[in-house]
């Protein structure tokens, strides 16, 4: 899956490039959007009670982008254990025809009060929806 | 009341300054310490289940701020009907010895829903200390 | 001239809507491509060393916007004296199909080393191109 | 090296938490801090013409933290080259009590040009602070 974006000026900082913490937002923009085409959108998850916060993320940060680059974020659910999950990131700039960032970041599932929850007890249906995009 | 904060190198832009985004949430730094200086911290707010989302935003920039500068937040109650309230910011630039910015913000009173409400007839412990707090 | 944009997560506060500094850079958003379209891009204006600081902004919020809606956020040039120029918003929200914000920036033409310059007798050229965008 | 800072409002998102990049601006301002600290602060690096972009960042979050808590972000020097370092955090929230994040970041030196050189050859003087700050 990959989404494509334009860098907005407010992202970037007095060196002239995207500030480096913005990558970490673009790979939720992926994501989520991953999630969103797997069948579970954001206002699915919500009905469902469902949250899906971070436990972790990496970035590795190959060649800086400036305003105006367009990125194109490629992402895709490489683990996935019905507690825990990973999405692997990469981020190429196809202005500068470099690759920019890759990365990955971790996440759990909690209720609506941040206390974890086994998906795969507690929602079949989504457990089902996560086991068939990592054999894909 | 004022608080004073740096600069921080992620608040920059391109230009080399603080983008002028930030300068209203610095604005929201000083007006949630006003309220907390007036007995009205926001533990208390959400507790009594109000909410105060912002109606209006003006801002006017006289001079750039860049990183590790530091600004001096100056704001105070201007305006306050029992429904809603204007709060008056300047932020004075205590490295560069310039004016940086003035603004306000104009808010109301909302229950947890967004739904506006009467401070006044809905709370009026909370009404007087705005009364009073306009009063000084 | 509109562009439409989907609310990011990372855009959204604790309220469970888009912070409202985050509409000062969706302005901003538009702006630049508005500026675009006229046949100003970002990279001619740098290359011409000139820069566009905001001298002010106003925002009226009417109503939130939450995660995934989808704004139309339009804008036009209001003003321009040669010196100055004034840009007008307004962002529907699509979603819940209402206004969400209006506002205006304001902003002059600086040399890099953000010094005021009056476009009309620096830069003929830019300045016509303002002079009919203004009259359309 | 700690510093301690308050969650903004601005901070937080719609689980009511502080979003997970955040955090890593959290570093930012730490590892400013603590260059400061140990004799080269930014406006010292700035004059010598040199730049420090990130190579990498690792955070594992811990624990939610939310609006108004107090933040204590350690951060010290861990590994230094001559050509690259690593600077590791811990954030401990004095609020709730417990540990929130952990991470590290990786750095690089530059040029203005944001070309890679090397610290030892091109400025002993900041060489010998890196160095000493590893020994301690």
């Amino acid at each position: 899956m990959k989404i494509e974006r334009k860098v907005n000026y407010y992202e970037t900082d007095a060196m002239k490039i995207v500030h480096h913490s913005n990558y970490i937002r673009y790979f939720e923009e992926a994501r989520i959007e991953l999630l969103s085409q797997l069948g579970l959108p954001y206002s699915k998850i919500e009905q469902e009670r469902i949250m899906i916060p971070v436990l972790g993320v990496e970035c590795k940060y190959m060649t800086a982008s400036k305003f105006e680059d367009i990125l194109e974020i490629n992402c895709k659910l490489k683990e996935y254990t019905g507690i825990k999950f990973v999405v692997e990131y990469s981020i190429f700039n196809k202005t500068s025809n470099k690759m920019s960032v890759i990365g990955q970041t971790k996440h759990c599932f909690t209720n609506n009060d941040l206390k974890p929850i086994s998906l795969k007890k507690v929602n079949p249906d989504m457990h089902e929806v996560f086991q068939k995009a990592l054999n894909k």
